[in-house]
């Protein structure tokens, strides 16, 4: 590959960042908690939504597509369901926001419900994942997009990949699902026909409407394919209906007509599970489930881990090593600097 | 094929369900509301856990499995979390009772978590998502199963197929998507093989640890696929963590060591969205989405439906023209009532 790799620690990326958006008008505090979500994204290996995502993130707070100086405000509140308007600010601010709301009114009431209309690309959905549960709540969330995938037996994309996260606490870190409802991003096929490798399971249709592995011909018939065919495919379409009816903004088809992807409809639910019994109790029904789970029987030499164990260790390493970084990113990054 | 079909009335269907549960010892309300679970699950054509169940609900009663004397047992109450314990009795009256529970507690306070430990077979999870629909609410709910499925790159069977369901109100009726983590399940797979069918997508593996779209292989090997591979079998395994741990009951593990599939946990959302705006304004995003979703373009002469779509055409056809059940089923059924 053409593509060389540096290594940068996180504490430097942190700080580039940080020194990136207080130049582009960002308070301190916003500056550190955005350079945060940044870094911490590619600290756990979701480059995509960290380090190679901040040169668009800037490119579209200076188009204007996100306002810095928005602040989260809350339209409606009835019992434990809360209707924000994230006025179209920093993604990842608003989703933190609105994760916090989400665990306070676990707090108070058990469960609490967030929905979170007119905000922008949370980067990485498993964040606010992360974040709820290890203050100790269970996180059921997603959030809708810009139509990119046709529903089952379609050829038009007129279904967002709608990401879900589902977290709960274990042991000193936490399980976090972050599942997209398109088998593949269009990052991770772009990247397979990058390296001319063939995708390990079918990830859309080529152009003769036939299931195919080849990530070039899913690319040019632009017709990913959802987890599970039609299963995916309603599972996308229920998460976005949800979305836009419960915050009471955009859907797909509306996010879809812009030029670009902004003002999408979040869902943030969180559970307060200290109140449902005694934490060792709790904590040892998990550890059970997964010891069973970590017992499955390999075919051949594969590792059998559950969502997010993966990134532990890649955390671990990034954290020890230094982070990954393609030398072009990072040099795009040190343009914004100047 | 060998299995000649007969018609019969839902109106006789009802009635033949609920004099054999009688002749069980079922209270007069409760034979007829069990009766009306197996009577609409087959108007709307989910056979498997209709008619053809039925029989084998009759079987685990008289084994003793499903105490139909139980009533659930309110355990404990936080806030909009209430744990229930449904000391065995039958799944589907269970499943009723909770998703009540969970719509007053959204009707009190906006949101409502009830979580089911110790319950039984609910049959056909898409009947709650109805129930809650048609009353005006948005319903998350899912069961945990018997471990049924290998995790992605295993090949025993230490996950669930754990069905989700998400339903809200749409029209005069409702979307409602019931899935299954598997891709398919044993039912269909053993359809497929007695037509001697090959399956639309690959369902399973085979016992090369081939990818298959061989039904009988797949049952051979006993590896069917989760949707989305390694997603689906994320989801599986979080979605059983959270029902036992949000109802301290019973996890896959658990309910696999048992000589049958008895005691699962459930858990059933529910929001009051009356209370989130205008009911037309809801209403109104709900067909803006799917009018845009009705458009997309067909692949060839696919139709395109949104869940739920199918089962009212079918639920309208069995109205009209009985419900077509397997002659010997019946006659099994028929054996119930001497």
């Amino acid at each position: 590959m053409s593509n060389p790799t540096i290594t940068v620690s996180a504490a430097d990326m942190l700080q580039k960042f940080t020194s990136i958006l207080l130049k582009q008008g960002f308070t301190p505090e916003k500056a550190m908690q955005c350079a945060e979500v940044f870094t911490n994204n590619s600290i756990d290996g979701v480059y995509t939504h960290g380090v190679n995502r901040f040169p668009r993130f800037i490119e579209y707070i200076q188009k204007g597509y996100i306002n810095i100086q928005a602040e989260p405000a809350l339209k409606h509140q009835w019992g434990g369901v809360q209707q924000w308007d994230g006025n179209l600010g920093p993604g990842p601010l608003n989703a933190i926001h609105a994760t916090n709301s989400a665990m306070q009114l676990a707090q108070q009431r058990g469960i609490g419900c967030v929905a979170l209309a007119n905000t922008n690309h949370w980067m990485r959905g498993g964040s606010y994942g992360w974040q709820a549960a290890r203050a100790g709540f269970v996180f059921i969330g997603w959030t809708n997009t810009t139509g990119l995938m046709p529903t089952w037996g379609a050829v038009d994309s007129k279904l967002g990949n709608n990401p879900l996260v589902i977290a709960l606490p274990y042991e000193q870190e936490a399980i976090v699902l972050d599942m997209a409802m398109s088998q593949y991003s269009f990052g991770a096929l772009e990247l397979a026909a990058m390296k001319n490798e063939q995708l390990p399971v079918p990830g859309g249709f080529d152009g003769n409407g036939n299931l195919t592995t080849d990530p070039g011909a899913i690319r040019k018939s632009r017709r990913p394919l959802p987890v599970g065919y039609w299963k995916g495919a309603g599972l996308s379409l229920l998460l976005d209906i949800l979305a836009a009816v419960l915050s009471g903004g955009l859907a797909v088809h509306e996010i879809t007509q812009k030029p670009n992807e902004i003002a999408v409809s979040q869902v943030f639910i969180a559970i307060d599970i200290s109140k449902l019994g005694n934490h060792s109790a709790i904590a040892q029904v998990v550890k059970n489930i997964i010891t069973n789970y970590h017992q499955s029987i390999p075919d051949g030499n594969n590792n059998i881990s559950y969502p997010g164990e993966r990134v532990l260790k890649t955390r671990q390493r990034n954290l020890a090593n230094g982070i990954p970084v393609v030398k072009e990113v990072w040099e795009q990054v040190d343009g914004l600097t100047g």
